[in-house]
């Protein structure tokens, strides 16, 4: 049913057109802003007014930024030897958290997934060719899910890259630390077997 | 953490401000956004900035309208007599898909809860008092929800106007429709006692 208001109307329908948002859930949130007066709207709406028009991508590693080049990227101390690929700005901001990276990172934008409609050319993969060959790398890390969308990127760029002569390689799979083996799923339990390490290397951290 | 973009951090702690918004889902939406390009975020934005220099409250029942006066009350086909209290819009929605009225509704714009520090002047009942005796009511329906907030609300409001020469109703608690007797609760049960109607009254619908 539309509601009496327009305006309202219209807010709920722009609201529920993003993903896990029902039209329920965005009168909701219109009700609760609503309440909240006009400033908490105008900052709202000004702040995705303002990522619309300002957000671009950073010309080195394809993250969202403020500026040509992202922070990271522009960043003396970190090693533009070693690229990190991961899928979306949110995958830095988990590696980031780890304090572990300290190379730059390259962001796909997405994963190969036909379903989706998401092909190669709607990636950053030239890109990432044409980086990997004018910088020089030495280590390119695949940071890729471990889903199937994940392994056929991954797979991908290794068909790209392949022939360069640079160290490709790719996170670890494995038994999450803190999670009991005998709960552990067959496929990361073989990955986990394949991929073993020396237990003198365990003792380093 | 914060994001490298400061638009972007700004966006996210705006989106993140809404009722059952994370930071993490806050992000996820922020992506989606991007990715869909400047127009679905103008778009966006100009409908909540619309919304919080436009949106009025009906100066009969308090609904939210475009106009002074919202649709349901300046339409002369609805019968002045019968006012229907209702806690917000939603509620105005859900009763009008009934069909089953043909009143006017009031919008309390809450319900009187200590705990969240709402009490009776928060809410439009001092202008529903108004209402009915200015525009002699016949009748009014106390729609609110079967919560001690709504009860509380329901009480407040009928110490309010229980001397004045109206009927004062309130929608029926009982056993919803579809509802097998043995898995309802008791106070619901015993209020289905309680409020029993002739069964001839039944066969009606």
């Amino acid at each position: 049913m539309e509601l009496p208001s327009k305006t309202m109307e219209r807010a709920v329908r722009e609201l529920s057109r993003l993903p896990g948002i029902g039209r329920r859930s965005a009168l909701r949130l219109i009700l609760y802003l609503l309440r909240q007066g006009n400033d908490r709207m105008e900052n709202l709406a000004s702040s995705i007014q303002d990522l619309g028009r300002n957000a671009q991508f950073c010309e080195n590693c394809h993250s969202i930024s403020d500026s040509p080049k992202c922070s990271i990227c522009s960043d003396p101390r970190r090693d533009d030897k070693s690229i990190c690929v991961v899928e979306d700005i949110r995958d830095v901001l988990a590696l980031e958290k780890t304090n572990a990276f300290r190379g730059k990172y390259h962001v796909l934008g997405g994963l190969i997934s036909p379903m989706d409609g998401l092909g190669p050319s709607d990636l950053t993969i030239e890109e990432l060719v044409n980086r990997i060959k004018s910088n020089n790398a030495e280590e390119v890390i695949m940071a890729l899910s471990a889903t199937m969308e994940g392994d056929t990127t991954a797979f991908y760029i290794y068909r790209q890259i392949g022939d360069l002569s640079i160290k490709l390689t790719s996170i670890a799979r494995g038994l999450p630390i803190g999670d009991s083996l005998e709960y552990a799923d067959e496929i990361t339990l073989s990955k986990s077997l394949q991929q073993r390490v020396l237990f003198e290397s365990t003792l380093s951290n």
